[in-house]
């Protein structure tokens, strides 16, 4: 009997591991916009189409999980990391939109370092999301991601202090304060992640 | 037993049909503002009202959550339900508090269609409550509210790109934004709500 | 063994008491700022002191919830709980960040009164909590943080109207603007916290 149960149980393994594979295609598309510059409007569309696929993912999670009976951990953990993967998403989603919306052509202050912060948080969280199975060698994880975090949050308070120092009008500030404070909040998405998983694996252990 | 345990039961089915009657109502207000015109401290002050009645209907449903040992489904699930319409309001409200308080005279592009938008989502939802008895038919409720999100983030794009098209002062792209944001933001509500239920009907179904 | 389960729950009651008594320093250390002025710098340098106090303390509870078997009330209410004070710990932290990062010189319209309602909230939250134990005697706590978030409304409300009256060029409406924004959002969060305790003692009483 057990043997029907275990696969069952594995494909919400994969599914996370799917999840934040999307959100590092993501963070590595921002990458490519600030290293090689490029079309915001292109950009906007290609992170929606990112989106949609890990949108899928949370709603094939949330099915799995209401019609399966033995989950691997608390249908409630579950229900939470499914929705943060997909938080940290929307999150740079609406921050590509915002870069198109706002026809912003230079980049506003920060936001190249703000992108390597993702790209670093996503590359973390994939490579955690397969650990899930063990919950074996987690806390380097989670206290890199705590430690990131912290490095946005500096980047994100040097970027409104520089927004508002008399370089720019107010409705430049208010445009591109739009996209400095979408991609902080993926950043921040990333550590209530790793917060989950955190909880997960003290549980679970 | 079992007969007075139903009646208790049934008590949830009407306070969530009375629930979204607030946000019918409420909805159909600023249709009523956007059609005829008229004041908006009036708007909202009979906002407030509507706003009221439907908290103490939040507070009522978890009342008898905290107090009803059997329920008609997870009890976390009713509790969310029940947010989730109560968030729908106080978005429409915060949105006619906006239109007071920044003295806004003409509409900010993009609110006629919001507003338009919310009336249909607002009319949907009440319709979908009584349905939950049964959990039957209520897929199209779900997708056409999906569409109907979907309709919401085109027409609050192009708002937010009109807005910021030079024709409006930067105090002045303030005062309004905040409004299409709070309208927009009960448009998101109402995905939530549908949301919720379609995870109640798939759990229990 | 029922010895050695009883002093784990009361560890709980020990750590919201401390978490609030945080809020508490939080609070009067705006005071101090309102009333005395001083260096916004300072004042965010032992804000966040506090805050990682406070957030050491939530980290604390929710250790302790995963790995305890016993437990005084419901896990998802300690849960919400112990997050619930966090985030008044964290718009409050927000707020004095706000005040240095913007320079703000003269304080923003309401926020003396803002600051008041926080102590007054501060110190009710901080009462309430030994009450936990017993559930007794908690109506008074959450009727009257329920009439100071009505307040705060109020001020906000009048707060909002001054900084768009024509006073202020739009970056410094933008600056105030965070600061006052925070505030409120403290204001809110000690409402929702109590809330989560009117919860907590319906359903366990």
């Amino acid at each position: 009997m057990r043997f029907t149960v275990l696969p069952t149980e594995g494909v919400f393994y994969e599914l996370f591991a799917k999840s934040a594979g999307h959100l590092v295609e993501g963070a590595r598309l921002l990458g490519t916009l600030v290293e090689e510059g490029g079309d915001t409007e292109e950009l906007a569309v290609r992170m929606k189409e990112i989106e949609h696929r890990c949108d899928e993912v949370t709603h094939e999670v949330i099915r799995r999980l209401n019609s399966t009976f033995v989950t691997p951990f608390d249908r409630e953990d579950i229900y939470r990391l499914a929705s943060g993967l997909d938080d940290v998403m929307d999150d740079m989603d609406a921050a590509a939109d915002y870069l198109h919306l706002h026809k912003i052509g230079e980049l506003p202050p920060g936001v190249p370092e703000q992108v390597a912060v993702l790209r670093q948080a996503a590359d973390l969280t994939a490579a955690a999301m397969p650990r899930l199975r063990t919950l074996k060698d987690l806390d380097e994880y989670w206290i890199e991601i705590n430690r990131l975090e912290n490095v946005g949050d500096g980047i994100y308070r040097r970027s409104l202090v520089a927004l508002f120092d008399g370089t720019y009008d107010a409705l430049a500030v208010m445009r591109q304060r739009d996209v400095v404070e979408q991609l902080e909040a993926a950043i921040d998405a990333f550590e209530k992640v790793a917060n989950i998983v955190e909880q997960i694996a003290v549980k679970e252990s």
